[in-house]
């Protein structure tokens, strides 16, 4: 068996075991709004470059079997920083100003395991977990929090620009508020107020890793673009020769080098675990202000995977081989206990949905954390179940981008549809564009999954609050 | 333009010069049958395992944008070897034991070229240019070869063992031979007498580097492996877990580390060009006896990108930058030219279509040495044209495996269907799937794409050898 001989003898030579005593590492967690899954070069997207992200890849490990929780912005940060499938904490959606739902504050956030252990802890960039102060960030362990409370598209302004009247329904939000702390530093109220967004949450970053080298720090990324509307500084505006989405994920790209550049001045890269990802798929019917998803089926705002599933880049030299790949199915919710493990932290003490990556991120051999995955797009809907290569889609209507006129130019949205989707069984190891159902050939596996999604539903469906005793969390709601 | 510094400082560093002295590198051309985009794991493959591939990639560059020639065996080959698009040269579709078409023996493939500057050729695998002998290998350039003549399919057997009569197409053909130079060493009758191909073309790839390791040698290992029938040798056969598909994978991957390893105990591996590649995508209707696109729409046969993009790995240490990734299109007839380059040998007297890709390994800033590429599936037939991000597709009946039943298990052939394609533009950098037609909104782009498929028709269409008088070559027939 010479191949398991020279597979063997890698794994040697790729693990490296820290030292017992090694200080507790950094943890960057950069998240992206809306980047798809193809929209990294170092992921197959064309045709913009990203010399940055293709590096912390050759420095890391690209996962590419990697789930967003939900393909919508709360409630896939929600599963980020809980550990758990939303539904469980009882977010769903896209929160807004008025939301009568949040983060609970007694749910334990990556922030305050971490805040626990000693670290400095800053988010620059959008929270979306509930905007009043009850629920900001710096009641959920953040020491300092400066950006957007939620998605900025929601305010009163056009595509183009120009302002929109209470007709419809994004012109009865209020300007945008940029916040520090609890409170409102400014307000946006023009895309050019937006231009800067990338960069001035770059260099609050920047500053923080300054400020905080000497100790272990948490520094949470999560950037407003390349969300609609999109913007890009003077410094990138025009200078990608891909239109503003190309010129946008050119600030991005830049971003991240900025940080890995903090990184290496300080002397941290070393001991820091740099992740990078995204917390759903492109909104695609905006057309060329939208990504990729490399092929996969439809996007944001839907349960097939162009929606979920997202490029993650992990990189910590010494420990994660450099230029590592990855393709088992993980997702948003096992990095909260990955995180927990290497920073010695506790976990939180109700139940989470989360499993660590140590096993995968170490190379052990035959390691596979997480053998499932459902796919719920709003809080009581069981869209489809994933276990190993198969996915089962359950009948439902579905949105969708697939068909002429779906989607526009210049940021303003195209029409999209709904599709009646009957049952349907999909194998993602030949067919990760889910376009031949093999439901009538495998019937087995209908039967199997279909036992398996009742238990989820009983999980984390719609009757969660009466069915599960322990496991009943607070639904979200926060008056 | 602190980004712009930043990449130059990186293009400073990557780019690493060979002393003008340096010795000629050895050129390594592993090249798969049906191998699709997906189904490598550093190219998104699930659920395979490809260790070696995967270090290949990490030690070398990843195009992601690499396209053959045709989604057909002996027509990608025809280029991959000559450099020019396969019409050029005169091959179209599959050659079989009776084509009155082969590469004509004027045509100077790489192997000619190479032999002219003293190298030493091999080729150990599948040839499919024309199986008679003034056709075969030895009279292109090559000093040795073992292997099959044309596709492992093309034999009297069925996909479970049992002999085919003459009522089925391939009931007509002779057993196998498997060929020593000029010469039939001995004929493949059962399933089980294809299951040590790939064990005996890396054993003799092996022992070609071991014999040659003095002087410059080209190396073509064209595998007959994961085209169906599959097989693999005992030592894979069950081991993957993955059914015989990844067991054939696993053993194509352990190849490739064999390969990498004998390279390594000669000291050869900085001081040779290790390509590998695939002659089209996946033969979808196979089911689980077939790859995966990754998504890309349909498959081999078609002129669709899940018949033509297929996985491109580049590796010479020192010269091409570890773990670096290029999304530029190119396409297999530029092989042939970068091979030249890399080895001084001059190029084919005769006009050919591939561009050197040295810019793009050089990582030259703004390079993008290839920017139209157009979609033959048979000789005569321009299904679609590409430049840049769009893909204009001609009115034409396609092939197609998207509907229910199209695809079986174990081997045997599911049905295909015919689709009338009607014109369609898509944009293949938020659409790689193609799956929205833009033409109504971009009729510009439609204008340009079609007159620069004009020009593509009359220079390698059907009136090739009336109107261009110099570019005319030998359209491939042999007698």
């Amino acid at each position: 068996m010479q191949y398991l001989f020279t597979f063997f003898a890698l794994t040697a030579i790729f693990r490296i075991e820290k030292p017992a005593d090694a200080p507790p590492p950094n943890i960057v967690l950069i998240f992206m709004d809306d980047l798809g899954y193809g929209d990294l070069e170092c992921y197959g997207g064309y045709p913009q470059h990203t010399p940055n992200l293709n590096r912390l890849a050759a420095e890391g490990m690209r996962l590419t079997n990697y789930y967003a929780a939900q393909a919508v912005c709360s409630a896939s940060r929600a599963a980020l920083l809980t550990g758990c499938y939303p539904n469980r904490v009882g977010i769903s959606g896209a929160l807004n100003h008025e939301s009568k739902i949040a983060l609970h504050p007694r749910e334990e956030t990556i922030a305050e395991l971490l805040k626990a252990k000693g670290y400095r802890t800053g988010i620059f960039g959008k929270w979306h977990l509930g905007s009043r102060e009850p629920f900001l960030p710096l009641q959920q362990g953040f020491d300092e929090y400066f950006g957007l409370p939620y998605s900025n598209d929601m305010w009163p302004v056009n595509y183009d620009g120009t302002p929109l009247d209470t007709t419809n329904y994004r012109g009865r939000y209020p300007i945008l508020p940029l916040m520090e702390g609890n409170q409102p530093l400014r307000y946006l109220k023009t895309l050019d107020d937006q231009a800067d967004l990338t960069k001035v949450y770059t260099e609050r970053a920047v500053r923080f890793i300054k400020e905080n080298h000497e100790k272990p720090f948490f520094l949470y990324l999560p950037h407003a673009m390349p969300h609609v509307p999109l913007a890009a500084s003077q410094n990138f505006r025009g200078k990608s020769g891909q239109g503003l989405f190309g010129d946008v994920l050119m600030e991005i790209d830049w971003s991240v080098g900025e940080v890995m550049r903090a990184l290496e001045m300080h002397g941290l890269s070393n001991n820091t675990l740099f992740i990078f990802t995204s917390d759903n798929g492109p909104w695609r019917t905006y057309g060329n202000h939208a990504g990729s998803t490399g092929g996969l089926r439809e996007g944001k705002g839907t349960a097939w995977d162009g929606g979920v599933k997202v490029p993650c880049i992990m990189r910590w030299p010494g420990r994660i081989a450099a230029g590592s790949v990855c393709n088992k199915l993980v997702a948003a919710m096992d990095l909260l206990p990955t995180i927990a493990h290497a920073c010695k932290a506790d976990l939180p003490k109700e139940k989470i949905d989360g499993v660590s990556l140590w096993p995968l991120l170490d190379a052990q051999p035959g390691a596979n954390p997480r053998t499932e995955f459902v796919y719920y797009y709003d809080r009581n809907n069981l869209k489809g179940i994933r276990k190993g290569q198969w996915k089962l889609v359950f009948p439902c209507s579905s949105q969708t981008y697939l068909h002429p006129g779906a989607t526009a130019d210049d940021g303003f949205p195209g029409k999209w549809g709904k599709t009646e989707v009957p049952l349907a069984l999909y194998d993602l190891s030949s067919d990760p564009a889910e376009t031949i159902d093999l439901k009538d050939r495998h019937p087995d596996v209908v039967t199997e999954l279909s036992a398996l999604a009742d238990k989820y539903r009983r999980m984390l469906g719609d009757d969660l609050v009466k069915v599960e005793g322990t496991e009943v969390r607070a639904p979200g709601k926060v008056e």
